[in-house]
């Protein structure tokens, strides 16, 4: 018998990157840091790991001092979630329901459909333009909640901070989700426009410039009032969605902001050198300001360049929508895998 | 500006137990374990803290496989999740909705009518009979989705084997879930029966009998076609829900079989020794199966005890629901614990 709700009876869930057991491939395909957690993240977990046969702090608050002053907001406004996923559903349940739809562009994070699907909100994809770059006045006014990733996933294009407040003050009646997972690559952050903007939440994620993929840990950052309502959902759902090795992982990588700055210094540095070879093998590379690009070439389709690369030992992400259907997407490794995927290609093409 | 969504205009948040950071108390208030995790769970963890810079494995594989074999049941028959709690949502999610509604006893784990009145389903609740117990037979053909705890919360009152199947069976149109988050300390687990009926989900916790609060680690155990409902609402809300640490930690637990085994007899030991001593003491007690008891005395209202024992450095829980607002829960602790908490209760009667 089927006992599952007929709400959902068209949720296609989200399918995520390939993490494949069978064997030890070059992993260029989840966007993830080519660097280990920072060694005072690591040195915190193996401290406190003896204390986790009692409840993590729910509202984690260790964590969420450390992290108010990095960021510059008070503690009542930023929210710790498991893995900025948890964040983005957070908002997506509290600032949609069914008078009030979502937009987003049609080439971003394909997270966000799977969630309005989910939540059985209404979605508008606004379709990028052909240099699949975002055109901010597709979003004034939208009456819409509006989810932006910036840099935008898939393509890593970055929107400037007078872009953003240009979308913020035009949908006053309506919260402007920024996901900024990849904002650390060489970006400004939109997080102080939160001080003057109360419809405004930025999210972050520690799985790409923190390394912490592995270790679920993201945030939101906004107005007390949009927290306290994310607040409440959680307390709802998921009181202790934050475990305490997690937690102290998080105030690890927080705290050495060296190791992080050199890492992403490094990463921009790769992107550059990924982007030229690229280039010199004859590919069109967009002008990624994260820790992947996404980039073609007329000399073999993407999904045959995917499937060729994965034969020789190398995964890239292959996401086949429509308007990026030539393209294939490639995160920033370290300069021994980026040198191992340009020599693949070159034999391949 | 309000931007919250008005479907949660009446929706009131749980209220977790106290996690003081004020000072440290005798911590007897959430039904922790006092054993610390053990040693395997321990050194897995700092062994693999440094590939979490790396995502977590969405289908947790490797704890799946240690489980399965553990529990008896197929790879595709158990769902891991960020605390039993997520589990809890996603079959809440799942199996309910406008026009099939929920019903369980009316002193339980207050979460389950938190999480109906989140998703706004219609919620049904039996009283237990005069001695707190359930009546099985309030419990069939219900038409409506059954969350039981087993042994109960608040009460630790165990229902048998028999007594669950009896409802599993008379409610065949619909999902029945037994949360044995306190199944481990004395009583016998209702999984062998997810084999012979579809409509059964059985989930449990690491957070208790397996020393594991802090790192947030539950599952559910059905049919295929239960697991696969839970499956598609993990994959369209957090596919990576479970990180890296925890799924060894889980592992390490699980694993460590005899640490699990002298644990759980200690606190069975533990809970007869705080019974009888609260006894003679002129309190009431219920017949607890689980890591607590639920007392009561005519000399000192339930509120004032806790009250008491707080400015005395101890913390119980006050649970202030109607119908045992004149109890106070006791988390069976270590035998310091306990006789430091008896010693308190002497000197305030």
């Amino acid at each position: 018998m089927n006992y599952f709700s007929k709400k959902y009876d068209n949720l296609t869930p989200y399918t995520p990157g390939e993490q494949p057991q069978d064997k030890k491939y070059i992993k260029l395909n989840t966007n993830e840091s080519p660097f280990p957690p920072s060694p005072f993240s690591q040195r915190l977990v193996r401290e406190y790991v003896g204390d986790i046969y009692l409840y993590s702090d729910p509202t984690v608050n260790k964590l969420v001092k450390v992290a108010s002053e990095k960021f510059g907001v008070n503690e009542d406004e930023i929210l710790f979630t498991n893995g900025s996923d948890e964040a983005l559903y957070y908002a997506m349940l509290a600032f949609c329901d069914d008078s009030i739809g979502a937009a987003f562009p049609d080439v971003t994070y394909g997270f966000y459909k799977v969630l309005g699907d989910l939540t059985n909100t209404d979605c508008k994809e606004i379709p990028v333009k052909d240099d699949l770059s975002i055109d901010p006045d597709d979003y004034k006014n939208l009456n819409r909640t509006i989810f932006i990733a910036n840099p935008n996933a898939q393509t890593g294009l970055y929107l400037t901070n007078d872009e953003i407040e240009d979308i913020v003050k035009n949908n006053k009646e309506n919260v402007v989700i920024v996901d900024e997972a990849y904002i650390d690559f060489g970006n400004e952050s939109a997080i102080p426009l939160t001080k003057k903007y109360e419809n405004l939440l930025v999210t972050q994620t520690f799985s790409k410039s923190r390394s912490l993929a592995g270790g679920r840990l993201g945030f939101a950052i906004g107005n007390k009032s949009l927290i306290n309502n994310l607040n409440t959902l959680k307390y709802s759902m998921n009181p202790y969605n934050v475990n305490t090795m997690t937690m102290y992982a998080g105030i690890g990588a927080l705290i050495d902001e060296d190791y992080f700055k050199k890492n992403c210094e490094t990463i921009v540095k790769s992107r550059k050198y990924l982007k030229e070879n690229l280039e010199n093998l004859g590919f069109e590379v967009t002008n990624s300001c994260s820790n992947f690009v996404l980039a073609r070439t007329a000399k073999k389709s993407g999904s045959d360049l995917y499937k060729e690369l994965k034969e020789k030992g190398i995964l890239v992400r292959y996401l086949g929508d429509e308007r990026i259907k030539d393209y294939v997407r490639i995160t920033v490794g370290s300069k021994e895998q980026l040198d191992a995927l340009l020599k693949a290609i070159g034999e391949i093409l």
